[in-house]
């Protein structure tokens, strides 16, 4: 039975997002010599509201104790528990390009819990490179090596045409969890979870707060809204109507 | 009045985040020749519940018809128009290590609403490097090509150590949106907004899934959880026990 992995919780996926921001904090926050944090300050930390943050926790039944807070090594095992980091997984990488030359080199993975143990390509002129430490393989390689590393994540760094077929392959290759920086949607089977960033997303966020910043700036001090495409209705907010 | 921005309505951040899932799906929905699309469709192509996605276009003011749905290209100028992508914002990238390059050649960005307008480095080495049509230019030169320009976004594809001063030069150019994929923590003056790329924690969201699957496997047929560290509640849903 020792051997045995306990059920984790099936959590919701808006909190799953959280626990490494929250993660991220108690790691600090441990280096600082903290040995217990309030809610609200552990909440602070990782940017979100203490609510939220004390119903996350709630999931992976910690409470805190009232007047104290949360133990702050304990929840970083807790925490480090649920989201499988203790095992340092194995990370295959696939695309040594530009991007995959940066992930390979990105010094938050090896602390974070993660191994990168094999990088690929399928260009002959970038197998055998060096890249920290590793040897570039073949993608034909992938089988074997994937098997010998217990690779658990794949990583794809090709380009959006290359995408699908790696992703098959990796699949074929036993990987459940894949990572994807190709621009492209992947098609996999049930059972394979798939993450995509899309860096583009990010700065579309971004492009929304420049837009309001500057549509508060723009507005004349005696209101006067001016039509949205489409009827898109101008329900400004008094912050919004008041400067 | 007719240069004027309209005010945009204070949307909840989560709204945000979503709304260039939407506008991808649009996009492809466009692309395939489809006028109209339910509400349960457009939630299925990005990935999200149908009555979440009527509740953020809700904010919009898009409410679609019934029996028909939302006008694809209506909802696509509705969309860009809120996240100011209309005007192709100019972006300056500091950093051209690997993840500068591979973030200058990002295909993604130019047919996203953003135009790489400036790259620029404190390596006298890079300086003068041609990327994707652009001279990689020293940061000093940063005030007067961010004006010349008007560069509203920042991207600091940096080393940690130079981040902070990176984002105090931009600052100080004018730039209020940084996208900052360096690991650390940035401090800024309040109106400017940050976004951190860090690509561990998708890793790390990742990883969670793989437990869960292996926790899965794992359990014998007859139950017997077993405690998780530090009286962790092991709530298993029915499908973890059943399984």
């Amino acid at each position: 039975m020792s051997q045995q992995v306990p059920a984790l919780p099936d959590l919701p996926e808006a909190t799953v997002a959280r626990l490494p921001e929250y993660l991220r904090a108690l790691h600090h926050l441990a280096e600082s010599g903290n040995d217990t944090v309030s809610s609200e300050a552990l909440a602070g930390a990782a940017g979100v509201n203490s609510a939220k943050l004390r119903k996350d926790l709630s999931h992976l039944g910690s409470y805190g104790t009232r007047g104290v807070g949360y133990d702050v090594a304990l929840l970083i095992d807790q925490i480090e528990y649920v989201l499988g980091l203790t095992q340092r997984r194995a990370v295959a990488l696939v695309g040594v390009g530009n991007l995959g030359h940066a992930l390979a080199g990105y010094a938050g993975f090896g602390s974070r819990g993660f191994r990168i143990a094999a990088l690929f390509d399928a260009d002959p002129g970038r197998v055998g490179e060096h890249i920290n430490g590793l040897v570039v393989r073949h993608i034909d390689e992938l089988p074997e090596i994937a098997e010998a590393e217990s690779i658990a994540i794949g990583v794809i760094a090709t380009p959006a045409t290359a995408a699908q077929s790696v992703a098959d392959r990796l699949v074929a290759a036993g990987v459940t969890s894949i990572l994807n920086f190709a621009p492209c949607v992947l098609s996999v089977p049930d059972g394979v979870d798939v993450r995509k960033v899309d860096l583009a997303i990010e700065l579309q966020i971004l492009s929304f707060h420049e837009h309001r910043k500057a549509s508060l700036i723009a507005l004349p001090a005696a209101g006067g809204l001016t039509a949205l495409p489409g009827g898109l209705a101008a329900t400004g907010t008094e912050e919004a109507v008041g400067s």
